[in-house]
């Protein structure tokens, strides 16, 4: 089986702000995403330990530059202001032309 | 903490192929899934973008083996015909032997 | 983009032990968390296969020393008698002071 190396992106952030990332990670190159929803608590600015909370959790697989361009977004626009985390991995697929 | 390396295949699919896609996988060698329900949108055939719908995403650890048993159905019988994607990592489990 | 490697770990376990777990995993170093609720099938003791049932996925990014003890703590006390699996993989993430 052919498969070709791709990067994942995983996004946890706060629900409202679902719509939002959707569109820009589209914007920067990702053709397709998942959004499953669920509860998380995480550390953000002077809070070592929030109470747990709605999340979105947000998933695409896209090429490493894409993947790159969508997290100097997050880093700029999100993580100072909002609960956001993210995290990006390796991962194979069969059909790359449907990510690019 | 002795690990063993396996693989995690992810599959996020149209909702009616779920049950189809928990008995496909069993057969080719999976002992185990996951399986959580959101919304994805993603490019199909011609469309470029699709409307987002609900997706379920299905995720289960095996052998590579397996995993590329699995794609290959996913490659001949689902791509063509429905809107599914798939990708592959390298993961570390305790247990090797619950995923044989 | 620099980015900082990390461990992702993630946990597939029955729902009636989701506080638990994110309390263990919390009190062994992850700063935060996502859970998502799903359903599942797994080989557990003697039963190749269990009829599926409610699962919760519960995943943090944290140090591998950090995901050692959670591995360690999973295999000794949750293991050998519930329905459980997790697996590690590298990630890298931007803001690795949000994850120690």
């Amino acid at each position: 089986m052919h498969t070709v190396s791709m990067r994942l992106i995983t996004i946890v952030a706060e629900p409202v702000l679902a719509d939002r990332l959707t569109h820009d990670i589209q914007r920067h190159g990702a053709t397709g995403w998942t959004l499953t929803e669920g509860r998380g608590s995480g550390s953000r600015g002077t809070h070592a330990e929030e109470v747990p909370g709605s999340a979105v959790r947000l998933e695409c697989v896209a090429t490493e530059e894409a993947c790159a361009r969508i997290l100097g977004e997050l880093a700029e626009r999100y993580f100072p202001f909002y609960g956001v985390v993210a995290w990006v991995m390796p991962v194979d697929v069969v059909r790359g032309d449907k990510f690019v």
